[in-house]
């Protein structure tokens, strides 16, 4: 049902902390117009356990005016199952395409009720769901058993797979093989696993460099492997800014430098600062500075 | 300003999923009429993050009604700053006696961040604040140093030790001495803290068991370890419950037999089933077979 | 220097605990039949903790007449440089073409510990060094940093790379290139080490399984990437097995079944027993049911 | 049979690396003169693993001169059980009072193969001996289910405990009473641990402060805790050099500067340098300078 590279994106703040539409407008224009197939709203890098129901919902019209016909998925991210239900329901009646859904993101459920709160999500949107399976962010994995339970409701459609663990991938192929779209979800294990078979990618560094990440997907479904994985290793250190406590700073300081907007951020996160953000940022204009020049794909 | 024993009292809730206000009357009253000194809502075993605002300051309203002129103090538990100020304003309001305050319970602050929400919202509420420091639960620790910032800020009254390591109250106590009301947050580390001298405990279990609990506490203020250190270990098997992912629905199966209640719990949570209820039925069962006679105190 | 596959081979002992040379020789000449390019004694997987230096050299010998021309090398893996430095000293007299070096497997090294403990034993042996970074088995990392120092002695020619995260291939060649022989030293994660870049693949399940190993390694080198992907799918249960704490007796117990020798192992290890040698055996017998036939190449 | 204060001795080295019998004996001596209760040789502490058999055997001797009728303890920490048997044999036929045995350093036993080793070597032995629980140093964690098993065999007399968890004392006496005796293996736990009601305490820093170590336990003994936490809280910043990867460097360090004696280690470790140096010093320095007048006891 979906494939290819599916931006999750940052929201943008006024400097009175409202939602800052125009630039959103903006910014997922970049990725749309790169070639992305898709956008992810209110995920963790969208700050999403920071936005209120209304602001969320305002946040996937933005995505949808940009999208035209390509898939916008709003993250149902709630602590309680009843309030994952409810915005699960409003994103189905102001058309999302799709939910990408974390199982339970304070409390650690068990494998009986991560399945539960799941189906409870899935049955209350009734839309397509790619499951959020992201141990480390949340503590709560969703295995491949909890998967076999789960594919008997053909609202699940996608995995987005962030185990951290690249053997998962091959683990959940050799299980399912195509029943679920398979997704990697973590910026420095997308090569690896585009290698292996995964058929999509929730990126976020693509939010500062789409081009790039649209054309390591492209040139790899095309079999180019070579110059897909000398794209990779030029964009590694910045990849590797998606795997931190620290992602939704990083990474919107990386789109200071690349496409020139802000990086404000809702308390408690702040921007980054002293010896932090210098590190960032040398990280990011050393890559700038040996951008390398894409291949026709 | 606080010191003894400060149940973090489980939340009721009917059959249909709503506040259960008559329950909850008579559980807490159970609390007072044992002698604890203050009554914590909402907290993690309140199971706050499924609380709406309006519901956290009804359950507000019961306990303080019960409590009579015993400190009654709300948790603040948001994953937004934001949100976390409008409760802690709202509690203020209200009449709490004070906050109990996680910093951030999904996104893992650094130092600075975690001083600057703990600040915001001890300004929103302008009450005594006690911190609460559970780096297992939400992976953020309030260490010395922070506290060593947040001590100019006279709001900030108390400490609920739960890093799980012993050694933590020591090292509070060497490095502030009598600065903040140091209480232990761990059920089972309880004796441990109180030995070396914490002066509260914030406690779970006693919502079961508020005699013992209170025994324990009173028994070591007087002197009398040897005593305090019998009921102790009897208590352990049951204490250990509070150490666990499923403390929640644990400490409501041990009220079930305990005190003659229900277990109900909000989703993603559900009560203890198979093997694990079974476990943990016969562990409270156990204890109240050889439940101990208390001396006089 | 070094490249291909590189068996880490077990040690054969006989009923009365000594070593069984004849048997060893008959199960390292199965490597070199099937095409492998190196031979590695007394390592993780050969027990070398578990035998004394004699028997070490030993079995260094009987490696050497099975391997022809191909390059053999002795683990090293003593607690104490002292005792590494001798054994290093007396592999070198008796021609081992190199040494796989763990810095230090009790006591955990800081990084210059790290950097002065190789160095000693590369010049007692004055051998080629492969340098063994396994930060989950010896919770001593050789980082990027460290191999940096070790670069400037041309001893260090080759590095397996254990971290168990594949980022840190693509992290090495970046950082050095070819400068070292980069090795897998991971038998689930060989396929995408070998897909980012590594030359060679210091294997386990090889042991049992000699020509389905050499078949993905020859494949990848000729760009036949699916065919190598799908060997790899089949293969990956059983590579599952090299990552545990029991891999010693996985792989030992698979070899019983794929090459008809014993799963003998010294103390303190015990063979396989009750469910776990069940759940082992019945993943080595399920794979041999569906054994793919291997393309010519 | 035992109970008390007994120190795990350093092992001390001349220049050129080889055992200072003459310094070993001024130091042990001075554990004795403050009322140290037995001694135990070749620990983590002594460094055992970097020991040869006849150095041990050595360094036995000398404590046993020293110590007079107190017990002497020598630490098996081999790799092998081959090993730990045959040195546990030579050390009974030295004399050894008793055995402290780590059943595994390097491999990973399950609770089976722990049993068995342990057992093992206590047969080759046939001494007294203090099981050594440390499950962070060496990821074997001797449990109450093993526990229970070796408690059939009367030569398991006593138990280190050094799980880093101070609810485990508890669970070891609500479990098995005064069948073991119970000694705390953590210095920074070990008023906790009396207060619980351990019996024994193997001490690090007592190697540089024998009198303050001694105080402790005795007062505790005495029933006098407010003074035995006075001299805790103060020795605090010194104990925790105990729980650290560099405890033997850490603790050979404060010796210097409160015994006098050098600080020599065997490679891989190396002595402090740089700024860890100067921030340990600085905490021997610090508490040297306020240093307690101890009370008579």
């Amino acid at each position: 049902m979906w494939s290819g590279v599916f931006p999750a994106v940052t929201t943008k703040f006024t400097e009175d902390d409202r939602l800052d539409h125009a630039e959103m407008e903006r910014c997922f224009g970049l990725q749309i117009d790169a070639g992305c197939d898709g956008i992810i709203v209110a995920g963790s890098l969208g700050e999403g356990p920071m936005l209120s129901h209304d602001e969320k919902i305002d946040v996937l019209k933005t995505a949808q005016k940009v999208a035209g016909k390509k898939p916008v998925l709003l993250t149902v991210n709630e602590p309680g199952t009843r309030e994952a239900a409810a915005i699960a329901k409003r994103a189905a009646k102001e058309g999302a395409s799709g939910l990408m859904v974390v199982p339970s993101p304070i409390y650690h459920t068990n494998p009986q009720e991560t399945v539960a709160a799941l189906t409870a999500v899935a049955q209350a949107g009734d839309l397509p769901v790619m499951i959020y399976s992201n141990r480390l962010a949340y503590r709560v994995d969703v295995t491949c058993d909890d998967m076999e339970k789960l594919a008997a409701d053909t609202r699940f459609v996608a995995i987005k797979e962030s185990s951290d663990d690249i053997r998962r991938s091959t683990e959940i192929i050799n299980r399912f093989g195509d029943r679920f779209d398979l997704f990697t979800g973590v910026d420095n294990l997308a090569f690896e696993a585009l290698s292996v078979g995964a058929i999509g990618w929730v990126a976020g560094l693509v939010v500062a460099f789409p081009r790039e990440t649209v054309a390591i997907y492209q040139l790899m479904k095309q079999g180019r492997r070579e110059e897909a994985l000398a794209i990779y290793r030029w964009f590694r250190p910045l990849l590797d800014l998606d795997v931190s406590t620290y992602l939704v700073q990083n990474i919107k300081l990386a789109e200071v430098h690349a496409i020139g907007t802000n990086d404000r951020v809702r308390m408690p996160r702040q921007p980054l600062s002293g010896e932090r953000r210098a590190t960032v940022e040398k990280i990011v204009k050393d890559a700038l500075a040996v951008r390398p020049t894409l291949p026709s794909f």
